[in-house]
């Protein structure tokens, strides 16, 4: 649909796209090793015999999982948009999974629509690693004070400059960020980052896990946050955790009803 | 230390051992296809320098995983027992680690002590299947009334002769066994089924998770599990549920102090 005159009943379809990131290099398009958007085209041009080219809410790096990211394409199938992730899925690997397709008025973009994001990072906080969640979480042997970590995050709520909780080779000029919330659960041996915002710099979700860890293990006083908030630098902050611990949980679209 | 005399410092060392089973062939030694045993051996054979023959609590089927299986095999080495895990993890593959090792009794046998075992199935009950628990959980599309599951389940409770619930390929001749604890837990979209007893025959949990699947899905009323137990024949039960979404939790052995 991409040349001539727009066709009549074009439409634009929107994924919701759960992933297994371990064997996938992110979500973008690359020269070497394969990635969620690669197989959404690949498999999206065998069922809807057009070239399509997806375009992603967020382009999640090497490892990261995701059980609600976005994607929209446009396709002028007669595939009813509701029936796609049906049809989709019979053809997908089984570490990606559409969650819901649907219709979306032609202007909805997943990166430029003001959208609330909402990710969990998981710690995995034991004795010895568990091998059966080794690929969804980060494992942590000394024990964590997940109150202190609580204490912590406090200090990320609401708007701020997040220079600091940005990896330091990111092209963004504006590094300023609202997050809506967030919240450390602990559930037996699991800790739980649940974080929610209007935005995320690149690595900053892990650059904040990595942090509040060294906040739980004790290494850093709670108020320390604040302090690296201040600093605006990437070296004030803690290390980036790994990603197999973040999962994207969901977007949300105010404006898209 | 197989052959000739005993040796005066010769112990017996037990293994609490968690794995991921997706990519073994299960516990027990193959010609074809790599076992969890088999990777056990091998390595301890390399840290120990002798050669090694680990026997085990519960030979789980090829994909079922473990967090506290339990093995255990004589050695004379030097290194105390409660440090063999730590040694043991370094060499291990991700997927198999040792939560324990400790010196027990030289007559304990994992097999012939009594014990009770707990066993985790786990259903991922959704409208589509979740990438990153498909490798430990059945996907059940249709949504299960775990109420209704919970009240089949409670005819198991106590001492059966579970010849229904036991694949027909096994040589076991009493097929008598006590259930102490059954329950069906639902959180979200994932429904365990939580078994604990005094042993367990060859499929017995995935039987019994595909018949209550059936209860739950509104094929078989609840009073069904009953007449299956009456009938003392495999035909009369549901189908075997897949390997993945067992679980072996955990073995206690109450005479072991």
């Amino acid at each position: 649909m991409q040349k001539g005159m727009p066709y009549l009943d074009m439409k634009r379809i929107m994924l919701r796209v759960a992933y297994d990131g371990t064997n996938y290099c992110g979500w973008q398009l690359q020269p070497n090793g394969i990635t969620v958007e690669e197989v959404l085209n690949r498999n999206l041009k065998a069922l809807l015999k057009e070239d399509i080219n997806v375009i992603g809410a967020s382009r999640t790096d090497s490892g990261v999982h995701a059980l609600g990211n976005v994607a929209i394409f446009d396709t002028d199938t007669r595939i009813p948009g509701d029936k796609i992730s049906y049809a989709l899925n019979q053809k997908l690997p089984g570490d990606i999974v559409i969650q819901e397709s649907r219709e979306v008025p032609a202007d909805f973009h997943p990166r430029r629509c003001n959208s609330i994001k909402t990710y969990r990072y998981t710690i995995q906080n034991s004795r010895f690693p568990l091998p059966t969640t080794r690929l969804y979480s980060y494992f942590v042997h000394y024990p964590l004070n997940e109150l202190l970590m609580q204490e912590a995050a406090a200090y990320l709520m609401g708007e701020h400059d997040f220079k600091s909780f940005c990896s330091a080779n990111t092209h963004v000029k504006d590094t300023v960020r609202r997050i809506y919330d967030i919240n450390v659960e602990k559930t037996d041996e699991r800790i739980d980052i649940i974080v929610s915002g209007n935005g995320f710099l690149y690595n900053m979700v892990r650059i904040i896990a990595g942090t509040l860890v060294r906040v739980g293990l004790g290494a850093y006083p709670p108020i320390k946050v604040q302090e690296i908030l201040n600093k605006k630098e990437r070296s004030a902050a803690g290390p980036k955790a790994p990603a197999e611990g973040l999962t994207l949980l969901k977007l949300e679209y105010p404006d898209l009803m």
